[in-house]
């Protein structure tokens, strides 16, 4: 369905006050992670719930958290599925701040592009959505679908409220669908669907070998080394190929189907500049799939960090006593957090090295897989509004990354998420000189427009 | 040779002003390490350059370094051999201090005890051995052999200064042998012999897979991880049996004799209070070897220090881009730390993980391996003093530490060490509460009256 003039007029007429509004709205510090912004984080909340009423939505509402409140509203429109909005209006820190061009809570417009610490993720992409809401309220007086919010303010710190939230304010967030305004597309002219995003799970190995580090004169050659039995254990964790070697970890694995392998191939993927990019001299991972394929689909066990001994200038003859290891796995369906641990718990235990004594300490935040279902009809629809919009087929495309929203509002409302939004990959996400092209923030909320009548019945 | 009556009755005369100097002596907290004691250094030399003088050292003179001046003297004796008296004025920091039961430049006597820094390493053994070479001087007007002196002021960091000091000084310095007052005894009425040292050789691996440090959901599952990549490359460095697995580490190792094998096993070890005494579950190294034979005469590999990625609380989903460990060896003859650190370096290039790039850099302060040759009539006297004095053999004994010294006087001046101090491993060197049993401190000084006229010809 294409784009209703109105709708698209409408925006054009107010397109200078939504640029204002965005410059308002970037101006308020609101980062999550830093006490001495907690009254930024508390201001940039009010003026979102400002903004929802203006907009006409009712029942606005603040949720207090730990942190920044959720702003919620709802609006219900009988025969009509509602689709639950999702966004977050903290960022993240700006430091470093020497490497900003301009000032990061100073919105600054060079060559058509907002810089800005928020630009992007998530209060562009959030207020895009809610202009394209704007221009259906004010032109046809009521929302073609039903609505609500649940924009967070804790996004950037893990959203530590959100899981215990979420559940008592189930009946409150009931919904049909999630539409998420904090997402990305593959690229300029690349429309993509995201289909799904890795789960996560976590743990330190604590490794001892001895009470104390011992001179490496009197003990070195008769104790074990506790820095030489940490990285043998972490090395055992994969094979020379670099396939998890943790028994079990793939055993619930769902293999890749002819369709998805061949879905994946039709994304643009470039290895040689990907590399350069990051200034690797060459790929790694699991034989047997593409890089792409490695990083959309498949789980993977990265050791986040080893430490153990002496770390200084020069030489100290010390035979470490402790040693450390953190890591991570990014899991896919149907894994399954806790099991995936049970699993490295007991790999650890059958590869203690000799002398060693090392234990698993989990770590909180335990995320699972989430994947949408490609008959999805909020999916297929988002599908035809881009092709639409783009005059070509999306591509299909996952997330490496992990979003725990996705699969909670999933576990706790049965609401599967959709993301639509206009983040990009150039636009310096969580780094210096953030921006929006004011391009995709028009587009998006005419994409919005679109994409919601769409879904009428 | 029996001790002399006449010196035994002159140092037991002496034997309080003997210690009144000692506690002199300690209470100069002459830290090596620490600028701001870098006076009490020169008071120390000072202080020891006068008690050379009141023995009746001729010569005696002050070599300046860069840190504490080696105190130096020389008595000649035609047609007797000239032996160089080794020891060091300098100490240990006394850090923790509250670990210090009474301060440590505040000597105190407990129970026959004298704690205080220094109180055994070294300033203890070397005023001992003084107190022997005076009570010769003393009572037969001169000494029995030659004598010169090397008391440095930089030991306990290294001597930095050494090296070249030994090189430009070997003619004030030419003697046939070298005397150690810095040394141990196996064990309180265990007289040993130590017949070799190791030496040293250090480097550092650093390894890099990208430019910075990556989102592990992003990259994880496509490019190399560095703290995964060091484990690999750091675990590959022995074989599951814990033999050093660098081609060539072991290829100019002198075996060891059925008969230096029975001499090690002569020396009383109990493996499970060597285990408990450090908190160790189990011992490890090299097979086909007990743990002393490992520690006194074969050589290691010893991963000092491993670091890479996130160290802090919690968890961070980051993919490391750089790792480093720190290596040192512990070498035996014949091998070279040169050639060593060749080998480990062509081991890091053949062994390169997927992905990355490693490089070694090589710590400066390699040390060759020492040992003295067993029918060195100096060794020889030695060991039959220590049989008089003990009414029992000596055991033979090797370090697994590293003492430059020994090498760079056998190489420089063509004249071999012996160990002859007193030292005990329950002393607490370079620990807080450190002290010499006043037993061992006359001991000491009776061994060296008896030792020195047993040398001459």
């Amino acid at each position: 369905m294409p784009p209703a003039p109105a709708h698209d007029d409408y925006l054009e007429r107010n397109a200078d006050r939504h640029v204002a509004e965005l410059r308002a709205f970037l101006s308020i510090p609101s980062v999550s992670a830093l006490a001495a912004h907690r009254p930024d984080v508390l201001a940039a909340a009010d003026w979102l719930a400002d903004r929802l009423r203006a907009i006409g939505v009712p029942e606005v509402a603040l949720l207090p958290t730990g942190a920044g409140p959720v702003v919620t509203g709802h609006w219900s429109v009988p025969g009509q599925p509602t689709a639950l909005i999702y966004g977050h209006y903290d960022v993240q820190p700006a430091d470093p701040l020497d490497l900003w061009e301009t000032s990061p809570f100073a919105p600054t417009l060079r060559d058509g592009r907002l810089f800005a610490r928020g630009a992007s993720d998530d209060k562009g992409a959030l207020l895009a959505a809610l202009n394209g809401i704007e221009a259906l309220i004010k032109t046809d007086g009521a929302p073609p679908i039903g609505l609500a919010f649940f924009l967070e303010g804790e996004e950037e710190i893990g959203s530590p409220s959100l899981p215990d939230l979420v559940h008592a304010e189930r009946e409150r967030l009931a919904c049909d669908f999630v539409v998420s305004a904090d997402g990305g597309m593959y690229g300029r002219e690349m429309p993509s669907l995201t289909v799904a995003t890795k789960g996560l799970a976590g743990c330190q190995i604590d490794l001892r070998t001895a009470a104390t580090d011992l001179h490496s004169g009197q003990f070195g050659a008769a104790v074990p080394n506790a820095a030489r039995s940490i990285s043998q254990l972490v090395a055992s964790l994969h094979d020379a190929d670099g396939r998890v070697a943790v028994a079990g970890f793939y055993d619930r694995v769902r293999d890749l189907t002819a369709e998805e392998r061949a879905e994946i191939a039709a994304v643009p993927f470039d290895e040689a500049a990907y590399l350069a990019g990051i200034g690797a001299p060459a790929a790694w991972g699991e034989p047997g799939f593409s890089p792409l394929e490695r990083a959309f689909a498949r789980p993977t066990l990265d050791v986040n960090g080893i430490w153990s001994g002496f770390q200084g200038e020069g030489a100290k003859t010390v035979t470490p006593a402790s040693a450390h290891a953190k890591l991570t796995c990014r899991l896919v369906p149907d894994q399954d957090p806790d099991e995936i641990l049970d699993l490295i718990e007991r790999h650890v235990a059958g590869h203690q090295p000799t002398g060693a004594e090392a234990r698993i300490v989990r770590h909180p935040g335990s995320a699972r897989p989430f994947a949408i279902r490609r008959d999805h009809p909020a999916l297929v629809t988002a599908g035809a509004t881009l092709r639409d919009l783009y005059g070509r087929d999306p591509l299909v495309i996952r997330l490496g990354g992990t979003l725990p929203v996705a699969e909670i509002f999933q576990r706790e409302l049965g609401a599967d998420m959709v993301f639509f939004a206009w983040e990009m990959p150039d636009t310096q996400l969580h780094a210096p000189n953030e921006f929006i092209a004011l391009s995709d923030f028009r587009l998006s909320a005419r994409a919005y427009a679109a994409y919601l009548p769409a879904l009428a019945r």
